[in-house]
């Protein structure tokens, strides 16, 4: 009864999240396949340590150092789309970042493999298309990100479909940031986040809110729920990781210290769950409150743009994504300001002619579309 | 699928929600059995618009009155514990108060009925007794107090046992009192519960906190939990219900705003959850935050005095209860202090020779002695 996993984005911080919860348990999980597109050395160490049947890497990557001691433990590499449908493969944890996520995605779903899905993007981008591989093959997408994990645990043994959904988020870095403070952000205060520590894309997205926009359609695709369903609630403790409110107004709320470890690790355990004394447990006698605020929509506007966009649905999401991803490495390199980011996506949406109901192809046409347009969009700016 | 209902306590306040619920659902519930002891006036009327098949009502009642309307509407009457078995029966709700609701409780798990239990008093009591004949019959008791029903509805889905349940308590109307403050008191006073309307006992009983440590025995029959991992949560605003955490860390808790007629209608409508737009629904925006605190088992020692005698288990439980219910009366009646309430039960269970695993007459015996024995430790008070 051991799974046999397969780590798409292990160099990541989710990636070597998930390695920390199958390193402790070893006699449930086995390693059979990793993949990472940068810090190939953290990968040859993975692969030393957990000896993988599979590795993937990009095949731009002549990193030979690495081959060598790989070559020693008898692996194959793989295409990702491969080694996410090998038949020796249970469950995919899907923890690369961005568009590169998508394919190998669809391919686990074809194959029928459970996917631990991390990556947020293939699902905005694409959530119609996923939806359809998996029912077609009836395939489970298991959701990482701590809030889908909670709505999804809050939902556990409830047959009917809930009322609503309550995305809680911490509000991030600048949540009690004037609008004029916002236009002094500097890129390190942008990377600290108060509760979570995660990689530069989403910490950024986490201090715009642009991340719980994401979040907003991730939740309507992986949950069927209407937009008008999903609601938002800023809680800056991050103890509450969302909520779910039933038909008869019944609330539940899934709560632990804010680690991805234990959403990962229920993903992979489930539908049982694991004890884990890695897993730090809340200490009530530290905790004397809870703090509760609606969000912002003028202050982040990127909150209001990804929910307009996934209403908007079709290529919109995909767009957003682009752009976003585009906007956020200008931040990140001192070309625009922090508070530019939101704007430079909201023109480059406006330009888009939406297409519904895309094929996988138009989607990735619209991402490289996104991304130029941003580019073109803020040639303008220093 | 009509699903027959008996509601044993019809005239209290839990029984009056039971009938708000059951009055809103006339196509799934029907109304079979009305039952009370007090307030017969408030029975006549019930039962002129519910025209149950059976009534009952103490052997002593000689309200000619009631008993001319309810002939007209061709119903028998029956004594509490046949009413309970009866065939027509399909859930019973047992919202009698005190030692009154156990032979009936025991009556009806014997004849194979499902239990909605809000008499606290039978299964602190006689958890055991009840616990035994559950299974033998494969009857469900189904929770009906809040805090009971917070844990039962996170627990839905999760086939493993709990790790923990964390109930909590609003704290009653003096959590801020200083130990001088506790000593002046007044009936009025702590008749004004913060957040719950309820009957007077369980009101006094809020107060003091003794109500949070019965219920801690409840949880531990209920849940099969040992002593050890029930701990007790103060949390002023009463919107989580209670909290259950799991062998990984994660924690589930179930939130609403406080009204009965939630954890009442779950309890009759399960594994089902109903729409019912008469009950509230939690708005965010005005929730900005939620308190806890620690309970303080000096200034409140009627919880530690529950716990411990829930830990010695056999009649202390039963002696517990039976000195609660004539302490509080001795309250109520302005014979003794609200401080001194703690200490007249301590006396008694103090002076109690405990049988384990008690018979259901020994269970009985112990709730007279434990009266009894309270009257006499407090007759040299004023």
């Amino acid at each position: 009864m051991v799974k046999q996993v397969a780590v798409l984005g292990s160099t990541g911080s989710i990636g070597r999240q998930t390695l920390d919860v199958l390193r402790a348990m070893p006699q449930l999980f086995r390693v059979v396949g990793l993949a990472a597109g940068k810090n190939l050395d953290l990968l040859a160490e993975q692969v030393e340590e957990f000896k993988p049947e599979f590795i993937g890497y990009p095949p731009e990557a002549t990193d030979t150092e690495l081959l060598k001691r790989t070559v020693d433990i008898k692996n194959s590499f793989l295409p990702l789309d491969e080694m996410a449908a090998s038949p020796k493969v249970d469950i995919v944890v899907m923890a690369t970042s961005g568009k590169a996520g998508l394919r190998p995605t669809l391919a686990a779903l074809r194959a029928g493999k459970d996917i631990a899905l991390a990556n947020k993007e293939s699902l905005v981008s694409a959530g119609e298309i996923i939806n359809g591989e998996a029912r077609k093959s009836g395939a489970r997408i298991l959701p990482v990100d701590s809030e889908h994990s909670a709505v999804w645990q809050c939902l556990c043994g409830e047959d009917q479909a809930a009322a609503r959904i309550i995305l809680t988020a911490s509000g991030g870095p600048f949540r009690q940031y004037s609008a004029e403070q916002l236009a002094e952000v500097t890129v390190e205060q942008a990377l600290r986040h108060p509760s979570w520590r995660m990689g530069q894309k989403v910490t950024i997205d986490s201090a715009t809110l642009m991340n719980k926009g994401l979040e907003v359609i991730e939740a309507h695709w992986l949950f069927s729920m209407p937009y008008d369903r999903i609601d938002v609630l800023v809680h800056p403790q991050s103890i509450i990781h969302s909520m779910v409110e039933f038909i008869d107004g019944s609330i539940k709320a899934q709560l632990s210290y804010p680690d991805m470890r234990l959403p990962i690790q229920y993903a992979l355990s489930y539908p049982e769950r694991l004890p884990n004394p890695r897993l730090p447990r809340i200490d009530w006698s530290l905790i004397r409150n809870l703090d509760f605020e609606p969000p912002d929509y003028d202050r982040f506007p990127c909150l209001r743009l990804a929910i307009e966009a996934g209403k908007q649905g079709g290529t919109c999401p995909a767009v957003l994504c682009a752009a976003d991803e585009a906007a956020v490495e200008l931040f990140l390199a001192g070309r625009i300001r922090f508070i530019d980011i939101a704007g430079a996506i909201e023109r480059t949406l406006e330009q888009h002619r939406v297409i519904a109901q895309p094929t996988l192809e138009e989607i990735e046409t619209a991402d490289v579309w996104g991304r130029e347009t941003l580019l073109k969009a803020v040639s303008g700016v220093k």
